[in-house]
């Protein structure tokens, strides 16, 4: 049964599983001193424009969430985040599990506002005594968020000179960071990102990859011992060209982008579709996953036919429901999808 | 330059990429609910002989062994090791990291003895109070172990039952399992495994996959909301088929155990090839692993023209280096190693 | 110059010092196994009307709150708790730090609702799959409330109810229990606690001791090797003595009960006084802590006068103040406060 | 019954007592913010010729250490002890509870010597990588030991030498530091220990203190933001006071030397006393713990009439136990422990 479920239903961009082969016989070393992983961090600074980048291949997000916070934290600090972020809601307390609190302030469809985080930030590094409170120690976005939006150049901009005005280091996640990328009229391109935040990381699972995210520290900032620390925490992995390949491959030939660009496309034409059949979306988002409200009994036979994601009950008789595009969806499939709503 | 430095310098073995190309726009579930992961474990289970086991997919063996000591121990409680245990050397303190002691008992060539087990465990369930101590909570043990030796079925069964009259869960570590079942002579094959351990995993990455290991509960002992606490730890890979798809090739037609005796059988022909050179070895290695004493001056020549891996200073004039064999090694190269020596 | 900041200001009622200097020289064994300690808990048993309680002496509240938390969850579990509760506001993260996640549901002047507590624990419970979450694994309720406040039978009931059916259990934060338990027309009492809660803690720092809160489990589920488990978090002491004598003096003749009916009847003396003189109240506290609004200005007068502590901004030109009296508090001070306002 | 188990059996020394009597109704601010503490501190201050000495009072030697490392270390650090160590024997796993592994050399009668530290701590700063090893990140020494020995001035001088090549901090935990520095003939006074050490504690409770230790970080080196650490780790307490008269007291007038040095000379007398019956001892304790070799059926004999501590088997025939004297030991008492051996 075609399925729209999300964006990690297939496997890898065939390009990516093409040099898998190609390489395969090659002898490198472990734990990421391959000559792969170094070729694909030249390519990813060279991306980034920012040529101090200290990089890192990571597994998957929840490990890279943990890992990049608790190491940038003090062992009494904790994290400010959108009350909807990733690691405030669905990485089952990983972040707890390493000592830290997540410190929740408004969600905007899944973004904070830097008048908020100001305001927050205020109450701690302003008059009073906090001493039996959790400081805040860094602040973490969603690129896209967990809602599919994006920030703009200005909000994102906003939100790092708050950070900065308190010394505190900006992270984003960039689980779908290509998504947000080749998202129409944005102007958030990834030199911006490496400019305005302190470290973040290229999310590989969910744009092409089998596995895999890139961790970028942009200001000569990552932690000491670092590649003690990532073993620490379960997270360096033997075979780390397995990683770093897909990496090289994704950021050659604009891959990474391309294979953005033809889901936000996608998806494009299917948010263009529903609407022109009259249905409501959840909220407007410019990237590949879609939120779209049904009625309930719509839903449940839709279900028979289609793969899709449960999101949130919007009122008795209606559901949102996620649909997501990745680099494997075709046009043929999605006529198929818009022609079973 | 050619190297034997470790079984993991190399990418897969051709079968698993294959079925990697094959599989790859199928549509499934993430999160290692997909039917290529349930297919592995199914084949496991029969390679076991044990129809209860409760498998799950892990990307690496510290992840792995962080995982199953911090699950399945008490939060007062430590794991039980041989004092050259991998958990206790070399994990940059994982363990610690989730808030357990390794609790060290004397190595004899990385194996421990199940009457120094059980002398330990005396001192803690026998009389007197040791309220203030570390209880031991579990026992770990590595098959092969880190030096390459690997223990009869006699000694695991001893040491097994140690554990049972203590009521404590046995762990045996596998991240070269393969080898050790592929040793000459040896009498523990899957079958012993899954039924004197409680929890074992089966490696992948040093045994031809790309990435992976298997843990396997054996006696219906896996904790409760298993895929949460993976979750927590970081380890939740949301294309499981990654891993899934290549235990399934591995426990096809044997390959898993057509690999291990593949580089078994060049092993042991490496070491009776050095053996009638004269050379010494660091410890009798029936596997895919072995410890070689060179003259330190020969031992930088060598460098120039071959990859190994530094072992150990034997004394001012020796050194004991590693060679490893893999699914890749061939006679030919295996030769020229010789023909250097 | 006086001070009515908190309820901690002085050191302990006569009676415990008088004891202290009369046991001082018998000899006892240390880490609570002395026999004063065991007339105390025998004592409070009694005082609960709960032969089966199983009793510990922790010396702060934090410290208490860590250990009740950490050892009763699973590891993957969370706390819920009002958004105001003690341990997700100013306790330092000492939850997070042992590995856990405070789960907050609205506060309604520091107290939770059975009913939206069941709706939040709803959605774990019942349809929908919530493996990537943090579970809810106990309920954590003050009583007095961080606001003075105090629950009814009723309500108490209710949330009981609650925790019992989906199988968590109740804990309550007694650190200043006393005062909730003299609070005039509360049909809470001692042994309502003790039926309805699985483990809470009697507050003796606040209520008369110079340290001490004891820990009581109601329903002989006290978490296994629990002297272990004190002594890992740090929190066993080796004079155990110290804090069981402290509470089999305050066990005795009602000497807490005493205390604390003392100090809520000149708190409620300051009430009318305050509201005869027309001042307005951040909230209604029928315990020891008032939460008085003054005019900044006035505040800033009365500051040099007496001791407060600051509560929170209510508008540009007013500010909750706290007033808290003690065992310590005379009739003649609380006059000089009044005809100072 | 008469009991030489420990030198925590009774409660405080009396002048300690009559000030907690005599300062009962000031009034102070709580958390270690009052008058009394700073007293006791600028008295600290002085003892030890620090004047830039940063002291926090802690109640319980466990806490101490656990937050003393725990807050020195990086996350990936571990801590350097003899084998012996408390924190590595009898601490219930306090230190791996905050995240951090006990790293051992070897224990001689309860001390580490200098050179075998150097020799371990160039395994991980010469050559080689470490990067998958917990890496040493400070010392810890007890003075005395856990066997009652102390050391001398050139051999702390040349232990916090080899700390300091390596820039690693030493930590001396000073749980019974009275006795040690009261010891006949040994060289290292208070002033010393402040001056080679980074950061020690002067222990309390086992001199005479109902409760309570003073760290000490002598080097302007204690970590940032320590009060708040205080409280993640659960060791605040609210009644600061409790602990700063106590020290307050115990550095008025020497005391604290005062009591260390009565109960010194009790136990000198009760070890010539009984070296002179022919007594063989485990080892030569210059300080109040006597650890005497008893034949079994005269120790079972024994137990009826006196209490003392079992310290550990000898021979099938032989028992080592422990006599400790205390503040509070009699001339009388002795000489009846005496007349019973």
């Amino acid at each position: 049964m075609l399925t729209f479920e999300s964006d990690y239903v297939e496997g890898a961009h065939p390009e990516i599983l093409q040099r898998l082969i190609e390489t395969n016989l090659v002898q490198v070393s472990g734990y990421g001193s391959d000559c792969f992983t170094e070729s694909a961090k030249e390519k990813i600074r060279k991306a980034c424009d920012c040529p101090q980048a200290q990089i890192t291949m990571i597994a998957g997000g929840t490990q890279t969430n943990q890992l990049v916070i608790d190491t940038m934290l003090e062992s009494f600090e904790g994290v400010v985040t959108a009350s909807t972020g990733h690691i405030a809601t669905h990485e089952a307390g990983a972040v707890e599990f390493s000592g830290h609190k997540c410190l929740t302030i408004p969600s905007h469809e899944g973004k904070m506002k830097a008048e908020e985080l100001k305001d927050y930030l205020d109450t701690f590094f302003g008059d009073g005594n906090h001493e039996h409170m959790v400081f805040p120690g860094m602040v973490y976005i969603t690129h896209p968020t967990e809602y599919g939006t994006i920030y703009t150049k200005k909000e994102l901009k906003e939100i790092s000179d708050v950070c900065h005005a308190y010394d505190l280091p900006l992270y984003l996640d960039g689980a779908r960071m290509g998504y947000g990328l080749a998202a129409e009229n944005t102007d958030v391109d990834l030199k911006t990102i490496a400019e305005l935040t302190d470290v973040f990381y290229i999310g590989g699972t969910k744009v092409g990859a089998l596995i895999g995210e890139a961790v970028v520290f942009t200001k000569n900032n990552q932690p000491s011992h670092f590649v003690t620390r990532v073993k620490q925490h379960g997270a360096l992995l033997a075979k780390g060209r397995l990683i770093g390949i897909q990496f090289d491959v994704l950021f050659t030939d604009n891959l990474y982008f391309r294979i953005a660009e033809h889901a936000v496309s996608l998806a494009m034409k299917l948010k263009k579709a529903l609407k022109d059949k009259g249905y409501r979306f959840l909220l407007e988002s410019p990237t590949n996953q879609q939120f779209v409200i049904l009625e309930n009994s719509q839903m449940e036979e839709l279900k028979k036919h289609v793969g899709f994601s449960f999101w949130e009950k919007v009122d008795d008789d209606h559901t949102a429901v996620r649909f997501a595009t990745s680099w494997a969806t075709t046009e043929e499939n999605l006529e198929k999808l818009i022609s079973l709503l």
